[in-house]
């Protein structure tokens, strides 16, 4: 097959710094979208990726799956897209389309597996597929999204993974006006599912154990922000929420937040701590509990998503970079500092 | 309070056999509903209980709580039971009444805890309640019910609380024809489990440690039953599963069957292991999977439940003893040697 030779960055080893290097892209298939990138988000799984954490990672690799650009070219079947058109890649590209899943709109849950929009297998050019740390991306127009144009491109560009992330569960567990729903950890899809779940209607009752974080999440607008680590203030919500988005990566006590729920009521796991959570059976058992977990969302909710967002101008807070500071950048993603999402410029990648 | 004193059959220290004892029931309340008792089975929360395993133990003890009885007596106030009314008793006898899950008659949820059949604080005389192992029970007729004439009444005892404790996880998870239904642990609960998930139209799958019960289970009406220390019979149920009940007290692997599930699908304790569960994070994230549990079921869902099991004919398997064969039965529920529940005719009460 032919290909296009486009500029990315990306790196050749888990212990190399991301530099500048060239990938192919795919010629144009009838049903394929082309797309310019302007700006890419960096998620903690792309850094989790490049360091090889899940002992999956095909180097060279160049990740990002937060991807926002304007459509460069369309293959000649496709329908929906013009060139010109601002539109999206999240984190699937490619789905069987056949399973009971796919059909569902699923595709996240693809008993074949979706393709990942990197280090994912390419069943076009062999290899893995590179991601949106690049200057151009192909795939088929179903898996493409529209940006509606009253978002802000950059600070919409980690809703296609940290948006959908958080979108889906609140949606699927049905919140709204008059749930009272809890948010663990504040960051990137932390901060996103405040004000997501805020515009749903629900309580949003922040839990964090910075007390930093306790102001920002009022900024952020939560109602209310619980300090985790303070045992009087965690025994007020005893049994008081419907529902608990949880969005730590590291191993904590989910029987606290069990806790916290009425009967009915569900934990949402969305992070990947590393080691197992012990649930005590009485935390489940009594009050028909839930303990569940959430990962990403299919095509169509993605969409639904982004026009939700726009509808209730909802961006995530970000700090924009330039292509050249991403490797200090997943440094301070590392650490935690960043305040909610770094977002890179891709013009930059021209320089 | 005026008070009747009755015979029973109890223990006055953990240590100690079950023996013959004289308890109070109160005077007639006038929603009050009296019942002698003549069959009542013995499930393993009578063992936790006597053996004060949970540290919550009053003595003396009485316990028993899947009472099936006749109306001896009822109050000025009661209108739906008649004397000589088939009636039963299960776990709950009384509850606040004022809270939102008894409005939603989910009394086991009641903010102010429901009050159980025994070893429960009595808001009349003080102390406890005593169980089902006595010549006659008393308590409010809303927490009576109506045992359907069709049923034999010494197998339909266990379903007072081994039978509503499955029924009410397989109709809250929507169970009926086209699910296919896990059921692990063939004992008192899981063998009324494969009846009931069986009648609801699902197909059932046991899956069993032991091949003795793999045969039994096809007996019982399960369409499949998988020896689960089986790795490669275990493998093909992979991604297969609705729904599974957990019906298992003891330390165990709940990975292996959040594998079993389909994306959606959902684990339910209704076992109070004593040591946490640990479960992994991407067991639940991909495919969206739930951990959740079930404590028996309302009043209103029990009376239900009665009427399901008149009409399609279910009754426990169980093995009727005398009461002075309780300590032995309880020897031998200790060792899980029971198929599949006992039942104590309380007729031998007066010998």
């Amino acid at each position: 097959m032919e290909t296009t030779t486009v500029k990315a960055f990306g790196t050749k080893a888990a212990d190399q710094p991301l530099e500048t290097i060239n990938i192919n892209r795919r010629e144009l298939q009838v049903h394929d979208v082309e797309m310019e990138i302007l700006y890419c988000g960096i998620c903690h799984s792309d850094l989790h990726q490049i360091k090889n954490d899940f002992g999956m990672t095909a180097y060279p690799i160049v990740p990002g799956h937060e991807i926002v650009g304007r459509v460069t070219r369309v293959g000649s079947h496709v329908k929906n897209f013009n060139v010109g058109d601002l539109s999206a890649v999240g984190c699937i590209v490619d789905s069987c389309q056949e399973c009971e899943s796919c059909h569902e709109g699923l595709e996240q849950f693809c008993n074949q597996f979706p393709t990942f929009s990197f280090n994912s297998p390419d069943k076009y050019l062999g290899g893995v597929t590179y991601g949106g740390f690049s200057e151009t991306y192909v795939c088929e127009d179903k898996y493409v999204l529209h940006v509606p144009k009253s978002l802000d491109l950059a600070a919409a560009a980690p809703l296609l993974c940290a948006g959908i992330t958080v979108y889906s569960p609140l949606r699927h567990w049905n919140v709204g006006p008059g749930k009272k729903v809890g948010i663990l950890g504040i960051g990137g899809l932390g901060h996103l599912a405040i004000k997501i779940a805020k515009a749903m209607g629900a309580e949003v009752t922040v839990f964090t154990t910075s007390q930093s974080k306790v102001e920002d999440a009022k900024r952020l607008g939560a109602h209310n922000a619980v300090l985790s680590t303070d045992a009087a203030q965690m025994s007020q919500y005893t049994g008081k929420l419907n529902f608990i988005i949880d969005t730590v990566s590291a191993k904590h006590d989910i029987n606290s937040y069990l806790n916290l729920l009425k009967h009915d009521g569900t934990v949402v796991l969305v992070g990947l701590p590393p080691e197992p959570l012990e649930v005590g059976a009485f935390n489940v058992v009594m009050g028909r509990k839930s303990f569940s977990g959430s990962n990403i969302g299919g095509i169509a909710e993605t969409q639904e998503m982004l026009d939700f967002c726009a509808e209730h101008h909802i961006t995530a807070d970000i700090e924009l970079i330039k292509v050249q500071d991403v490797n200090e950048a997943f440094k301070r993603l590392e650490k935690g500092d960043v305040k909610y999402r770094f977002v890179i410029d891709m013009a930059s990648l021209k320089e």
